[in-house]
Formats: structure tokens, C-alpha cells, sequence
């Protein structure tokens, strides 16, 4: 059985800095206020212009440009308030272990009578403050509303109020165990797994389990239910970081499948202000369009949409690397798309029997 | 704890008759043709003019027209035989315990030179072998693709391979037990539960865990993550008839939201076909229109498309009652809706410690 790295437990360790940096930020602001100063935030920028591709790190990152919001400015009050309230209510809900979505932290401002004057100003204002202090909003327990989930031979300990030393195995319930603020905040036990198999499908997802995959291939499944949420993008990247295991990507056919395999690999432009959320050594494992051509693959024809949408991937920095341009030139050339579940042409088990330990094998 | 009336253990017992019913059709069949005669099949029509709403069984149903589907018409061979495969298929499936979802049965028909021309085609045959069989298509293992989850003090045995007779609390995970196949055909053991809270959105249902409302009011909690899927259905049923546990609905307060409640309570008319899917003593309990006026919720103007839907409703027959008519009367005054974390803006645990409790007095 695998361990942990012991020298790089990310999560909890993560988790105390996000509650320490928010009181930071705030001590700042008191000091700056008894030196007769107004107070102020300075935040990296995040306009287009700040923000950059980094082939070092393989996602993007926002440059040294920053921003600076003063007390004294009148019209930075308004944002430097809510941005001010925004710290202040993201640190009771660490410290009182309370997890909130975005729309939960619109609607509470109102409870302290702080205006936004729609979600989009609020979900705003979680990003600068994810920006100002460095971390993702899963870490002061701000989680998206989508859940997906995960299955294998995994032991995790919860550190969740009332679950706290608990240890649970992943394999325990086959329909698979949702990946929430408990998942996200447990520790990694052991594993006898050698990777990570993250699949686009639910139907998919419960074919792997009653196949066995998880078994024959020693792998942890992780069902991503269309583009995985930032939670399990950054469960994936916990599994590769800590416990060092390669992780493999399968999507349907399409423009859409692909990036939703980018996404878990090299992040979005949005998220250029924080790390931990990708995992780039991550590898995209199918269904290629040159898996349609080899495998006579049933398919349907590319739309318009799709066709534009190759076009823009083409263009993107992280599209770069020569499988992504190869496959995008393929797409383009026969302008058809597959879905996974096409290999059930040749039988429900094909796909687990012969082509994922091929591909397996392809993209080591 | 309560135990489930052994009488009625719907689960096994359905499934087992699923898979019966399917040997039975086809060896009907080969009789006919034994006898020299041209098989067919009869099945009730699932016409328009063949769909009734019943009020006893407050759910729609299928009147007595029948349709014959013959080899001996030219213009049935081809449903009769596609009726044919799929119902070898599915017998394959259930014998097999493997699961399947309705676009891998598409698919799967080019393993056999079984055509059709669209996934419209093949979804409407599998519909059709509902009607013949009078079971759902879960009995015969075909799955919804979508997942929704469960969590409360519920004691359940498996009885899927490999995990047969082993045994599962579904407290055991902090953020909720997928339902999916392995739930759907699971015994249920023992409960503390008195009742069930089903919630629309994910990140009240992990708010509702962390509040431990499945402790303060004895409830198991299911989240419908938007339209529930059949099989979450399927189990909400299973939770109100085997063990007679009410079932308390909470959604946004707009028409769809409504909505996704009636869907829980009395189905839809395109399963008319089948049965055990609806709860017809499920309760919507909020958020109601007058909701929104009774607690001055934060809320924004009602659309015209949410406009020309609450006129729908108040013309179908399973919003006849006093409730559903009085709250579609009073968004269409008000014409405003609200979601469920607007209650936030009295504080995050206002809605478990003050909403909930007093709702689920007043729709007891």
C-alpha cells in the first residue's frame, strides 16, 4: 500500500493558511488605520492584460501588474467595502466550519446589510478576494453547487466536524461517493491504486465499477459529470500531487470533450490567480478523432459550432503541444464527432477489454 | 428503528419480475410461431388520446386502447423486430447484471446489424418495451446517465455482485452516496428516520448535513440536483412505501421549481406507461410564493417565459388541487420568484433552524 508524501500534505495545511491569510488582511487593515492611514488592499490585476500563459507551469498566471483599492478613493469604497466584508464573512465560515456556495454569499451580504447589486458583483468580489489572498474559495469553504463523484482503493480520513479520525475506503459504496467538502478536506491514508481514471459519463462511470476496472487496472474513478467542478479538479490534483499517481482523461469525441480534459489539465484563463486546481502532467487519453477513423467508430457530423470552436482551441496557447494539434487537424479533416459510448457497437465490454488498456498503454 | 414491512419488499421482487416478464414475452412469441402463426405483440397505445389523468392514483395513466405490432405487416417488421432485440437485449442485461443507459443501447445495437436510425428511435422502442413488460426501464437495468445522492441514518444491503449481503449506513459518507444502480436494487435493513427531506440544489443539501438537520428532525436527505432522475424517484418511492416515511419537498420558489416537486409527487405523462415512480403523498412544502411575501425574501421579476409557464400548470390536471392553484395565483400577482438560499439573508442556518421546522409543521 502506497502512503502520502508526509512533506506535502496539501489540504489541511492549505486550509489553515486561507483562515490565517484572511486575519492577515485584516490585522493589515487595523495597523494601516492606527498609523492615521486610510486603509487599503493591494491585488494583483486581473484584466486580459495581466494575464498570461505560463509553459513553465502550464496554466495561466496573472503578471506583476496590481491594483490598488483605498478607503480613500471615493469610488473605490464601494468595492473595497464589499471586498472587506467578503474577507470577513469567508473567515467565519472557516473558522465556524461552514461550507456556502456563491449565490449562498450573495444572499447572506444581505444579512448584514451589504449591497451587491447582483450574484455576478458578488462572485466578482470572492474572485479578488481568492486573488488577494492567494487561495481558492474551496479553501475559506466557498464550494460550487455541482457534485461529482469518485470510487476506488482508496482510505481517506475525514476531517469534517463530527467525522473527524474516521477512516472510510472509497470502494465501499458501488454507486460511487460524492465529492463534497468532506472529500475535499480529508486526509489521504493509503491507496493500493497506480492511477487515476477520470471519465466524462455517469453511464460510463458505473460500467468501470461493474467491470472492475478499478481492480484490473489498479485505478481510482473519478466521475467528472460533463466539465468536472473546481472541487473535483482539485480532489484529481490532490491525487496526483500526494500521492503521485498519473491521472488519464476520457471524454467523448468532440471539441467539447476535449477541453473539458484541458480544463482538468491546464485550468482556465479565469483561474489564472490561483493555483492547485490543475493537474498538467494529466494526459487526454480519448476518444481521439483519430480513435474515430482507427476503431470505425459510429459518429455524427461536427456542426457548425463545433467547427468555430476548433478553431479557437487551435488558436489557444494550451492546445499548443502536437497531440492537441494533430487531433484538432484530424477533427477538422473528417468533421465527424463520437461519443464514448460508441464502442458499445462492438459489445458493452469492449471499451474496458480492448480499448482503454490500449490507450492506457498509448499515452503512459 | 423501524423495519420494513416484509410484505412488500418492493425492490427484489420487481426486479425479479422484470426479468421474468421478459422470458415470458419471448416465449409467447415462439409459440405463436409454433402454431404457425405470425407473431406479434400487443401493447397499449401511447397515443395522446390514450393518456388519462387518474385521480385515484394521482398520476396519469394509459386507457384500455391497445396496439398489435405483427410480423405479418409489412410496416411492422421493422418496430416489431427492433421491439424484439431490445427486449433480448435487456434480458441479456438483467441475466448478465450489467447496466446499460439509453444511448448505449443505441450504440450497442450495431453489435447485432440491429438498426436505427437515431437514438430518438431506439429510446422510443425501449418505451415501448416498458409498456409491453408494465416495468420500468430501471428493472431491466437501463439507467439515466444523471447521479443524485442520499444521506441519513438508513441501514441498506446490497445485492449487486460482489457486494451482496454486505451492509451500509448511508451517514457513513459527509457528502452524500450516489443513487445509482446498486441503491436502486438495495434492501432496506433498518432505519431511525421518521420522514424524508428531498432538496433541490447541492449546496443546501450539504448545508442541511453540516446542520445536522437529518439528526434534529430524523430525516433521511436526498438531493434531487435539479429534475431528479428516475432512479432518485424510483427511490423516493421505494423510502415512502416500504417504510412509510413522509416525504417533504423543498425547491426554488418559481414554476420550476414547483415543478420538479409535482414530477416527485405525480410523474409525468410520458410515463404513463409505468408505475412506482411517483409519491403521491410527497409534500411540496417551499418555497411557496407566498413564501416569498410571508418572509420578504430577496427576489427577482418573473420572466415571460416563467409567466407562460404558470399558466400551463394552472390548466394541468395534476396542479387541480387548492394549494398548487392558490400559490400559481399568487406568483402571478406578485410576479416575482426567489431561490432557496435567499433565506440566507437572515443568516446562513435560518432556513434549517427557523423555515424548515415550521413548514414541515404546516405541511404535515
Amino acid at each position: 500500500m502506497k502512503e502520502p508524501r508526509k512533506d506535502n500534505n496539501v489540504s489541511t495545511s492549505e486550509k489553515k493558511d486561507a483562515a490565517t491569510d484572511l486575519q492577515s488582511l485584516g490585522e493589515g487593515l487595523y495597523k494601516q488605520m492606527e498609523q492615521g492611514e486610510f486603509p487599503w488592499i493591494k491585488i494583483p490585476s486581473r484584466s486580459t492584460e495581466n494575464i498570461y500563459y505560463s509553459p513553465e507551469l502550464r496554466q495561466y498566471i496573472l503578471g506583476d501588474r496590481k491594483v490598488k483599492r483605498s478607503a480613500r478613493n471615493i469610488r473605490h469604497i464601494r468595492p473595497f467595502t464589499q471586498l472587506v466584508w467578503t474577507a470577513f464573512f469567508a473567515h467565519k465560515l472557516s473558522t465556524q466550519r461552514k461550507t456556502s456556495t456563491l449565490r449562498d454569499v450573495y444572499y447572506s451580504a444581505q444579512a448584514y446589510e451589504m449591497s451587491f447589486k447582483d450574484q455576478s458583483e458578488s462572485d466578482n468580489i470572492i474572485t479578488d478576494l481568492e486573488t488577494a489572498i492567494g487561495s481558492a474559495r474551496e479553501d475559506f469553504n466557498i464550494f460550487p453547487e455541482e457534485r461529482s463523484a469518485v470510487f476506488g482503493d482508496i482510505t481517506i480520513e475525514y476531517t469534517v466536524p463530527g467525522y473527524e479520525g474516521r477512516q472510510m475506503n472509497l470502494t465501499s459504496h458501488p454507486d460511487g461517493l460524492m465529492v463534497g467538502p468532506a472529500l475535499t478536506y480529508s486526509e489521504f491514508v493509503k491507496t493500493s491504486a497506480d492511477k487515476v481514471i477520470a471519465i466524462e459519463k455517469g453511464g460510463l462511470f458505473t460500467r468501470f465499477i461493474e467491470e472492475n476496472v478499478h481492480k484490473k487496472h489498479n485505478a481510482l474513478l473519478v466521475l467528472t459529470a460533463g466539465q468536472a467542478p473546481r472541487a473535483t479538479r482539485h480532489f484529481i490534483h490532490r491525487l496526483n500531487k500526494e500521492l503521485e499517481l498519473p491521472v488519464y482523461i476520457l471524454t467523448d469525441g468532440d471539441p467539447w470533450g476535449m477541453h473539458i480534459a484541458m480544463v482538468i489539465i491546464s485550468g482556465s484563463a479565469n483561474a489564472a490567480h490561483v493555483r492547485d486546481l490543475t493537474t498538467p502532467d494529466a494526459k487526454w487519453s480519448g476518444v481521439w478523432a483519430s480513435d474515430i477513423v482507427d476503431y470505425k467508430l459510429p459518429s455524427v457530423p461536427l456542426t457548425e459550432i463545433d467547427i468555430k470552436r476548433l478553431h479557437e482551441l487551435q488558436r489557444d496557447p494550451r492546445y499548443k503541444d502536437d497531440l492537441w494539434q494533430r487531433e484538432i487537424k484530424i477533427f477538422m479533416k473528417i468533421r465527424k464527432k463520437a461519443e464514448q459510448e460508441a464502442f458499445s457497437r462492438y459489445g458493452l465490454t469492449y471499451i474496458v477489454d480492448e480499448y482503454l488498456p490500449s490507450k492506457l498503454e498509448e499515452t503512459k
